[in-house]
């Protein structure tokens, strides 16, 4: 066997004796025209403003189970019910409707729930103040945001933390940059050196101010979302609002079955203002959920659908996002899991039945139980993210940044997690089958034992042909040793810095900016300060 | 809104502003009958044999994408050619066949590969000297097997350095404690301290000594591969092997369309014996294959299938094995590059074409081009095993321990990507969606707003529910503090550092270990020392 040398590598996983490594230097490529010649920079990859989807739905559960869940969670609202507390408004509302309402718990005709999700659209765009930006949601569409909620913060010399908003403006500079996160989210670290009670003026102004893609607003309470849903009318104007999304909440139910105030308070001012809800079952098996699989799920369709048809109560046609967050436990120890083989599955599953359901789905994402960008960070990140984008969810929040179970935002992470999102937009946009991509010509120059390395096929294609992760050393380790045995987050450390000191503003309308600076100062005099 | 602590963890994502963490201890629990009340010990879990996929394909490409490969693969085999070089008797069994031979060129009439390769056996089983570990391989099923070829190994104390036979024996000895590698496959790393016309007798006899898993015979020359059958018939015995597969070799072809005669005399050897041959492409996209996706899958599958035509030829119904191995490049330094969409893409597709052929497939595995057992590490194999799961692959070499893309084999990788094939597992084996798994009796005792900790259901099924990773840490971080701050990779290292001290040779009966000893003893006098 005569293996082929490519940089000195012997080509052959069975002749891998020499241990000759790969070498960029040009000492034996000679004169041959080659890729390889040419030096190159790093390129920031001019990315979509998302994902659209060339590649099939994974069918996962068969027709039989799909109808089980749907059944179960029918059942679920019809017999058992689901609780409305601390919100008489939202009882009336589903008085009205026609509910079976005895104290706090609601209850529903089979099939009354899904059926009022039919007027909440299939598909919407949410509008961004740079219309490039825009992002469509719903259909073969996905949208990738960041992690939402931490209170710590970890960088590799920072370490760990409480995030404060100075982390938190850094936070928001750096996924603007970052091609692959399509939407920035809300809270990607809590700025817990401002009050509980003001901090989202400054955090909804930050992202209007220093990103220019679409955003979420509060919910933590009433006036907080009302405020936020105020300031984009500013940017964006009341009237425009009316017929546009420019705008969404992120609300949680309290599995099992409990749905607060801040959800339909939440519901009752984005969807009132006809802009969007994101209502999403966070269950932790076996705490929040039955410990198996599949009731879980079923019980979070049954949630979801429950507020879905709540939403469109107050306000038909109103854009409704269907989530899912379920995660599984530690046998030794009962603490939460995440990326692990159950939640694989359950994204896979809930994809389908939200498209039986015909709304958009969310799910999350990057996710992981670890304490450091490490290799369990990734594994368990890869699995839940690879799982999310291949069970075809629409807008995938905490999809980059995620540590400790959602209790820590990482710098590295962010920027590593980002890195490989760019690589599951080129998976979702499938596999060209044209006469270029089948190459037939480069035959007729490459001879059987030859190579294709300064082919014309190869010439013409190759800029384009593989992605290119940023964040991935693939150089050889003498190479790699020479660049001083660089891991991948002190690569990562590196490259979010230099994200910061490129960072410009996107431009914003000088007038709107002294509007919103004018809203945010009035709001923080009129609200006390206060810590929770 | 009033968050459910669990742990003390504020269990929602919108109102994580405390910071509170998880905590094991028992303070909060007060005297409620849970899960996690019960001290645990860290279990093996008791891994079966290899995995029954109950999961459906993932049918990545449509019907007109798969015609269009197919028959590329065919105008590739008829129209160019592939090269058999420096064995006449190749040439010879090709003529026979009524092949087109011109000087070293063969061509085969449109579906003349294809219909010999039907005579392969679609499923068959590698038999292991223990029986409880025998492997069926093809249809549903999936065999996970380690890293194969590396010169170089790596460990977190040790660093990176050429392997020996030390380090062989080591692998052979830890790759037997992991229940969820199958296969203990054959050069985990290379012994380089021994001489390479003698290493593959230490290797082979390693692996029948201190292992009783399957196991791969050597390849790199047609009296190693004869070695290594001869001593599969003393294990096993000749009788025996006339009808059963015990042993298999896995050989590249030298893409572009070359196939020299390492692999055509292996096919005499393995298949001419009724053993197994797997016949793998390795083809990095640019050089030994055309720089787009497409036009490689579809080489690839010419030149497996066209060995697999040799191989029934040599001996109607001897198994064959397709093998797909397709990496990208990186733009900015023409390194190879792992785990990247382009593959993932490949794996899928494959997989969808070996069905339609209908002979098993073997794929690779928890690969990357990273140094470290890091991040990158750790997203590249995940993706890249993940879609090989997802794919249906009958046999993944290089599942577990593959560095530098393929340079190095890492001990800390090795237990982590085996870690992570449990979770793999769990995910084929599909959604239990009987009585049990919808769980409607615990919500007869579950109210609305409760929890599900301490159910009968959850305590009936929490011990079998989730799988159970042993090298995550899923604590809190101050707990996590408390035990040192680990990283993934220092729990590794303890982690294969205990297999070591826990290993205990599967008992071997002592007449065959003589016999085997004898034989190793007697061929390395006739062999001379050679170093290539």
């Amino acid at each position: 066997m005569g293996p082929l040398l490519y940089f000195g590598v012997v080509l052959s996983e069975t002749s891998m004796v020499t241990g000759r490594s790969n070498s960029a230097s040009g000492g034996r490529r000679g004169g041959r025209r080659s890729p390889r010649g040419r030096a190159r920079e790093r390129k920031v990859t001019t990315a979509p403003a998302y994902v659209k989807r060339q590649i099939p739905f994974y069918e996962f559960l068969g027709e039989e189970g799909l109808v089980k869940l749907e059944d179960q969670a029918e059942w679920l609202i019809q017999e058992v019910g689901l609780e409305f507390r601390d919100d008489p408004k939202a009882l009336d509302i589903w008085k009205k409707a026609g509910a079976d309402v005895n104290g706090t718990r609601v209850r529903l005709d089979r099939g009354m729930a899904r059926e009022l999700c039919r007027s909440a659209p299939s598909e919407f765009s949410q509008v961004a103040r740079n219309p490039a930006r825009n992002v469509h949601i719903g259909g073969t569409s996905q949208v990738f945001a960041p992690v939402y909620g931490p209170p710590f913060v970890r960088d590799l010399e920072g370490g760990r933390r409480y995030g404060s908003y100075a982390d938190f403006e850094n936070l928001v500079k750096i996924v603007q940059q970052l091609p692959s996160l399509h939407h920035s989210g809300l809270v990607i670290a809590e700025p817990c050196d401002l009050p509980v009670s003001k901090r989202h003026l400054d955090m909804v102004y930050a992202h209007m101010k220093y990103g220019d893609k679409p955003h979420l607003g509060a919910i933590t309470e009433k006036s907080r979302a009302q405020d936020s849903v105020d300031m984009a009318r500013i940017l964006h104007g009341a009237n425009f609002m009316e017929d546009n999304c420019v705008i969404m909440g992120n609300v949680n139910t309290n599995s099992p079955l409990l749905v607060d105030r801040v959800v339909t308070e939440a519901a009752q001012v984005y969807c009132g203002a006809n802009q969007g809800l994101i209502v999403v079952p966070f269950i932790l098996g076996g705490a929040m959920g039955p410990v198996t699989t599949a009731a879980s799920i079923a019980q979070a369709l049954a949630e979801a659908m429950m507020v879905g048809a709540f939403t469109q109560l107050v306000r038909p046609g109103a854009p409704f996002i269907l989530g899912n967050f379920l995660s599984s436990m530690s046998l030794r120890t009962g603490a939460p899991t995440f990326g692990m083989p159950e939640s694989v599955i359950s994204n896979l599953v809930i994809g389908q039945l939200a498209r039986r359901l015909g709304v958009p789905l969310r799910c999350g994402g990057s996710l992981t139980a670890s304490k450091l960008p490490d290799a369990q960070a990734a594994f368990e990140s890869a699995d839940s993210m690879l799982s999310t984008a291949l069970g075809g969810a629409n807008f995938i929040l905490h999809a980059a940044g995620w540590l400790e179970g959602g209790l820590c935002t990482g710098f590295e992470k962010l920027v590593i997690d980002a890195d490989r999102l760019g690589a599951y937009q080129v998976m979702l946009s499938g596999l060209p089958m044209d006469d270029n991509a089948l190459a037939r010509d480069a035959y007729a120059e490459v001879e059987p034992a030859g190579h294709f390395l300064g082919c014309a096929h190869t010439m013409a294609n190759y800029e384009t042909a593989y992605y290119e992760a940023l964040l991935s050393d693939s150089n050889n380790v003498e190479q790699w040793e020479e660049e001083g045995s660089k891991d991948t987050a002190r690569r990562a450390y590196e490259h979010w810095n230099q994200l910061l000191k490129d960072y410009q503003a996107p431009p914003l309308d000088q007038a709107k900016d002294e509007e919103l600076q004018a809203y945010v100062t009035k709001r923080k005099e009129q609200i006390p300060d206060a810590w929770y």
